[in-house]
């Protein structure tokens, strides 16, 4: 049976054996619908409130400010256009970095009279602090900037823009999918700093692909994405994915658990990495700024990323060359290309994100395979020439 | 410990043993991301395209017509919104007894300079055929009906309405969330006659909540309501829940395959039941029309539809007072007060929806109770006047 060695962690996790525990009583035997008025709706719906609360928990929220969802982009989703369609058309102001899931519900909403403003960032992938202050000088009703970028790892001083945002009046939001697992998170004090909105998802963090919440601010307003029976305080309606929910929950639960032991451990193995990649002539995106401790974002001039990728899947190592999300598409990363990396280098762009159970036997193995790789790559090259 | 006999099929179904196994590897192993260029993304990738292929299948549709989504709400959502969101405001119309997660996206597009048109349907919930040609006769751009109801299991002829519809130039969809598994649906064959969208759900048919899919004609465009990543053709962004889609998969192979021997089954158990049930002096709603085999609906005078669950569950049968996804609101059914019947009447209503597990012997045990149930419940209320 073939394995690579997973290095792919932003992209999906391995869904925790305790997490499967969990939910198998839910998805194998007979699970209500949580909204029926008999003993298998209310074993259902009391699940459900088991799991909202530790999805709470894990991120200093209170349960009641917990919306499930079916994954990160509709919770993204559903705060950008919800939110939009409860307040007056004006500017609406997300980071130039923010993954697709943010980006084109913006877009969709020129349609309804908004303007777009797409928020700078430096060449270390941080939000641009003038030109930032700058529009939000110009009074946007909506800011969403990202907790960690899914590319580069790039933490945002999240906390200190919503402050500068909420006092002009604007509803901040911060996608913090990648963040939440990686580096603590903490609603309460980011809503004390001003920010209103917060997604996250199970499936990033050991939890089942199929759950994630919107945590939201009970001033702010937003209408529903999928209206219907009323679920969720009428905020997203459908049947509960009880079995996914429970996972959810559990799942979040470990990651809390477990962060203080696992993010030095992943910062180790990314800092051996990254000493290997240096002595093999990479270039490091985002090395100036803050980042999650699993990320590492690189390349290797004149070599295709998407190319590289394919040999190291061949040679048993399962990387990105860029946001999984959007590698359908074949321009380069638009995280990048933000960051003033010129398109060519961009589309080398390889990323590593590692998860608890790598290990150092597995950088190293990597870095030798990586080398022998690159340095046929670059002979091939020289030889096209 | 307790487990009621289960006669709320049309809230949800338990997972067939068949589905979960096909489902586990997905689950509780490292699953990758579809979208993802190595071979745990690849994997994925593959599993999907052939749950697609038999979702297809089963309905009579081509796989390329497949969007999957979260949930029949969802699916409900993306096209009534969606398609309006690439049409110039007009006329829609909906039948008077469609899911809430149809009336509510209906009611929504208000905001937008839509006019919503609720049309009226007979005694026996079948959409009055001359109230639908005037509403034809005003050109709406989008009508849906759906295939069956959750209530009554009335069945619409959804083929002569949509020829209908399609005459006079509007796009039409079917909600068949109810239908599949349980009457033969075609899409094909329903396409022809104008047709252009219809939806089901893997939980109604013995798959797992968290999957569902819109199949929809490519000549009807249709905006996302979840955008990002472009996942689904564009048409539903978000990571794909891989292990439910591929028990969805299953599910409607199965159902497909299982149709034939189940459908007379469960229409001889739904008879012996509405045998007993006149005998006890119960009205039964929808009678006079063709309804789904699993499906009945009725109400004993002067008894509280709610109560009685409360009783019958604790009694050991698990059925619903009313559509499981909106019974947290304690107005009667929509669908009744449709069909003219009175609130008091409509408050009274208990639907019993049967599975293939069910048997003669819990129909006949059901209604000793019921027998015992009502009278007693009598009694008080006798004794209260």
């Amino acid at each position: 049976m073939f394995a690579p060695v997973y290095l792919d962690h932003n992209a999906t996790t391995a869904t925790d054996p305790v997490v499967v525990e969990a939910m198998l009583p839910y998805l194998s035997g007979l699970c209500g619908n949580a909204s029926s008025r008999h003993e298998y709706g209310r074993a259902a719906r009391r699940a459900i409130d088991e799991a909202r609360s530790k999805v709470a928990a894990a991120v200093g929220a209170h349960a009641s400010e917990v919306v499930f969802t079916s994954g990160g982009s509709e919770a993204n989703n559903l705060l950008i256009k919800g939110a939009a369609a409860c307040l007056k058309p004006g500017l609406l102001a997300v980071s130039a970095i923010e993954h697709p899931c943010v980006i084109r519900p913006a877009e969709q909403l020129r349609k309804r009279g908004w303007t777009l403003h797409k928020l700078a960032v430096d060449a270390a992938g941080r939000v641009d602090v003038a030109s930032f202050q700058a529009v939000i000088a110009e009074q946007p009703r909506i800011v969403s900037v990202m907790l960690a970028n899914n590319e580069t790892g790039v933490v945002q001083d999240v906390a200190s823009l919503a402050t500068q945002a909420g006092a002009a009046g604007a509803w901040f939001h911060t996608d913090a999918v990648q963040a939440v697992g990686k580096i603590a998170v903490d609603f309460r004090q980011l809503n004390a700093a001003g920010v209103n909105a917060l997604s996250l998802s199970a499936h990033k963090i050991g939890g089942p692909k199929g759950a994630a919440a919107l945590v939201l601010d009970k001033r702010l307003d937003i209408e529903p994405l999928i209206a219907g029976g009323g679920h969720e305080r009428g905020l997203r309606s459908g049947t509960e994915n009880v079995a996914a929910i429970v996972g959810f929950g559990v799942a979040c639960e470990l990651a809390a658990a477990r962060l203080a032991d696992v993010a030095p451990r992943l910062l180790a193995l990314r800092e051996r990495l990254e000493r290997g990649l240096f002595s093999l002539g990479a270039t490091l995106f985002g090395q100036a700024a803050e980042r999650l401790p699993n990320t590492l974002y690189f390349a290797f001039p004149d070599i295709d990323g998407e190319t590289l990728v394919g040999h190291l899947d061949r040679a048993g190592y399962a990387l990105a060359s860029g946001s999984a999300c959007s590698s359908a598409n074949p321009e380069p990363s638009h995280v990048l290309r933000a960051m003033g990396v010129e398109a060519e280098l961009a589309r080398g762009a390889l990323r590593v994100s590692l998860g608890a159970a790598n290990s150092a036997a597995e950088m190293d193995g990597f870095l030798v395979t990586l080398r022998a790789t690159v340095l046929r790559l670059q002979q091939l090259t020289a030889m096209a020439v």
